[in-house]
């Protein structure tokens, strides 16, 4: 029993994934939810992405029929989410014996109450077996994080305060000189304040990356995320085994081609562990 | 004009790419197109997954409404595509100044005549700028496509014969000795016969290498697709710089885990630009 005066207070991710379910017309298997974006995860407008793309998940995780865990989500940001209530259609396109196919849209109302769409999304679940495994991705060698310093955090957009992030490698430029640099950062990250590692949370912790053009250029360029894809790696023991640790996250962009750059990106249990992969192709202006 | 006497064959690409627009019903912008997978792309069992994805491209590419060119496309293969008729629903869920998002769906009916849903996708389109640009995965050094001797395809699954395959690196499994390797592999590859890239062609080549899996273990081990994300860094010019010439591609996995391993593609056109990065989960049994 949770009582105010007993009770820890809730972490803004889980008020963030409280979608209410709202009742259907019983003609198809689609459940439609409610919710709103979270302010403590801010962004210069609207959200941060990562945590509407974990939103769009939770619709997925909290649908009745669901089969199985993410193994696969795509998320493409096809306008800018208000800070206003949204409602996130989840179906289920294809249930097969151990595989499920899942398609999401988030709509937000106009004016004048009309709905439009905001976010669409794909995602697949699965009950995975047990089977021969291997990672040809081992996590870099680095310092314990407890060794890092916590990058800077406030004075910026809010969801930056909602991330532990220790930068291990190619941190923050330090200042806008032009200088061209790699794409490559690797740092230590984690919610803050600490909250046990899910799906959700892992799909937030995908986006957490600055851009990786402002790296490479050392140039303040205007950007947004366009598609976002994240590979699942990882069951229920494994998220258990991570708990609230440290995650060590690595990301870099291979190409930059007039107006759209790629972002690759890899996951790592406090233990090496790799929990997911990410791609993303983003926007820029100039 | 063609004429028998006169015209050359049909490419089976373009007689794959062939949809035929269904009239709408007019309440909204998706458009419903009609098709069928090409004998001449046949894999084990229904169609090469390139191909599909290709004719799920297929249907933004030939709808009224589209703004600009392919940037993004994700392919959900959500139970196998059968050599039969198929409907593509090609819907722009948004459209913004420059860039607009796309949901598409292929159903195949069954024995009673009701469509269930195959494969699922999004994709994004956009008018591109010029920009500062910038490649940071360049070419690997290869001898010239003349130099390497294209790679058996007879006896083979159909599709194999569609595409010119030259091995550089992690070639087929000679024998399936169970003997581990890396999951690297590159080649020079192109259509056969050869047909100018264009962006559906450009994704059906993102599906043609053999699974990472076969190279990773040398044991054969049944696999499947799930789903394929294609970015693309390229715009009309740059096809038709390539032109016919063959592409050099480069495939590796970073984890195989209870029964999904990743894959990551690289596709160059003949003068080492990147024209598409490419990435995959994939099922495999044991």
């Amino acid at each position: 029993m949770n009582t105010p005066a007993s009770s820890t207070p809730t972490h803004p991710l889980d008020e963030a994934l409280a979608l209410a379910p709202q009742a259907g017309d019983g003609a198809s298997a689609a459940r439609v939810f409610a919710g709103a974006p979270h302010a403590a995860y801010d962004n210069m407008v609207g959200p941060f992405g990562g945590a509407s793309a974990a939103q769009m998940l939770q619709a997925v995780l909290l649908h009745p029929d669901r089969l199985g865990d993410p193994v696969a989500l795509t998320i493409n940001f096809a306008a800018a989410v208000s800070n206003a209530p949204f409602q996130i259609v989840a179906e289920p396109a294809r249930t097969n014996r151990s595989t499920q196919h899942w398609v999401m849209r988030m709509t937000q109302a106009d004016a004048q109450g009309a709905e439009h769409t905001v976010l669409t999304a794909t995602a697949v679940t699965a009950v995975r077996r047990s089977t021969w495994s291997a990672t040809d991705a081992p996590a870099p060698e680095a310092p314990a994080p407890e060794q890092i310093p916590r990058a800077p955090h406030s004075g910026m957009v809010r969801w930056i305060e909602r991330y532990d992030m220790r930068p291990l490698a190619g941190a923050f430029p330090a200042q806008w000189d032009g200088q061209e640099a790699d794409s490559l950062s690797r740092m230590w990250v984690r919610d803050e304040p600490p909250r046990p590692l899910d799906f959700a949370s892992l799909t937030a912790l995908s986006d957490a990356f600055f851009p990786r053009i402002w790296r490479r250029r050392a140039t303040p360029t205007p950007i947004g995320t366009v598609s976002m894809t994240v590979y699942f790696h990882v069951d229920a023991a494994g998220l258990a085994a991570v708990g609230t640790g440290h995650l060590q996250a690595q990301a870099s962009a291979q190409v930059f081609y007039n107006g759209f750059f790629d972002q690759s990106g890899l996951l790592w249990g406090p233990a090496g562990q790799l929990l997911a992969t990410t791609h993303q192709i983003v926007y820029y202006k100039e």
